[in-house]
């Protein structure tokens, strides 16, 4: 594969969603991956931009051809990668971006296990009280359950390749670059090229 | 340790000196380790910022303390990393950066591993061959034995963890400050401010 995927997760409130789409506002040349899912387009939602939108039966079908790098059933609809979409951005040269939660992370790294894995992280567990309430739109008990399941993917933090602590955006956006940069450096991208260039 | 130790290395002509400089000059910050060695000081060569001056009797007590990280003779005198001011910086929280031959870089990578390894290297085997032959110091037979030694360097780059390509000064300057960045992120890095902080 010629582009990098970096797969882009973490907790509710690190603010994974708010980086990534900072970032693609300055690497427009980066592919942002798009979900399919069953569930029906709303209101100004794209077919291709928001999701792709699949029947039941076509999702059923992709899911048997082992046709998505995740998926997962959220409230009675399907959701998941496609894997082709994905390798078709890779061997065409782009880095691909997959922001995605810490479950779905975890069954693209076994079916991907050459792509980057970075888990955002807010930069204290104060902060992360304060991002979710501050939403304002979650009870107390919504609360104290997202805290819950934060602890748990926190507890999975070892099995990602970095950690982005997301203390300022730009700062963040910043790591995040110098991540993406980094990994075109990687030595077993490059050994290829050494070999054909200096050792033929 | 809290700083992290960068090793900067590649065959002669490849520009490792001069991305070194550069980088130094944007990052004062960062510490640039110095050399001992037992040749006497030149002219305009200061204790401590050109080189550590030792005796040969210093220069062998160290070595039998195991106090250099990576040391060679070279012209009758001998050369060294001392690797107590390398792990004073790195203790202190300053990231390291030592540019040394590549002979060097495998010794330190022994008494080392938990450093990052560089490899920097030309565009092209054409234009190793224009540096070194544009540098007007050497003989045709002197850049035909930096030909062949810097082969035999190419065949172990697979031992580093990135290639640095040096197309251009400021292109690999950048690269080089992504390296370093990133690697603030890497996740061994920050597993333990994730214990601490949300897992305690």
């Amino acid at each position: 594969m010629k582009g990098n995927l970096f797969v882009i997760s973490g907790p509710s409130g690190a603010g994974k969603g708010t980086i990534c789409k900072a970032y693609m506002e300055k690497h427009p040349e980066t592919y942002l991956s798009v979900s399919a899912t069953t569930r029906k387009p709303r209101e100004g939602e794209r077919e291709g931009v928001s999701y792709y939108f699949l029947t039941e039966e076509e999702f059923r079908s992709l899911i048997a051809k082992d046709e998505f790098l995740e998926h997962a059933v959220y409230c009675g609809n399907y959701y998941g990668t496609p894997r082709n979409k994905v390798t078709e951005q890779l061997e065409a040269g782009r880095d691909v971006i997959l922001e995605i939660e810490s479950d779905g992370a975890m069954q693209v790294r076994s079916h991907f296990p050459e792509g980057i894995f970075i888990f955002v992280c807010p930069p204290s567990l104060d902060e992360l009280e304060r991002r979710l309430v501050g939403r304002g739109s979650e009870s107390a008990s919504e609360v104290a359950a997202r805290l819950v399941k934060a602890r748990s993917e926190f507890a999975r933090a070892q099995k990602y390749n970095y950690i982005l602590i997301n203390d300022s955006v730009d700062a963040a956006v910043e790591r995040l670059e110098a991540i993406i940069a980094a990994e075109k450096c990687y030595m077993p991208k490059n050994i290829e090229f050494i070999d054909k260039e200096f050792l033929k």
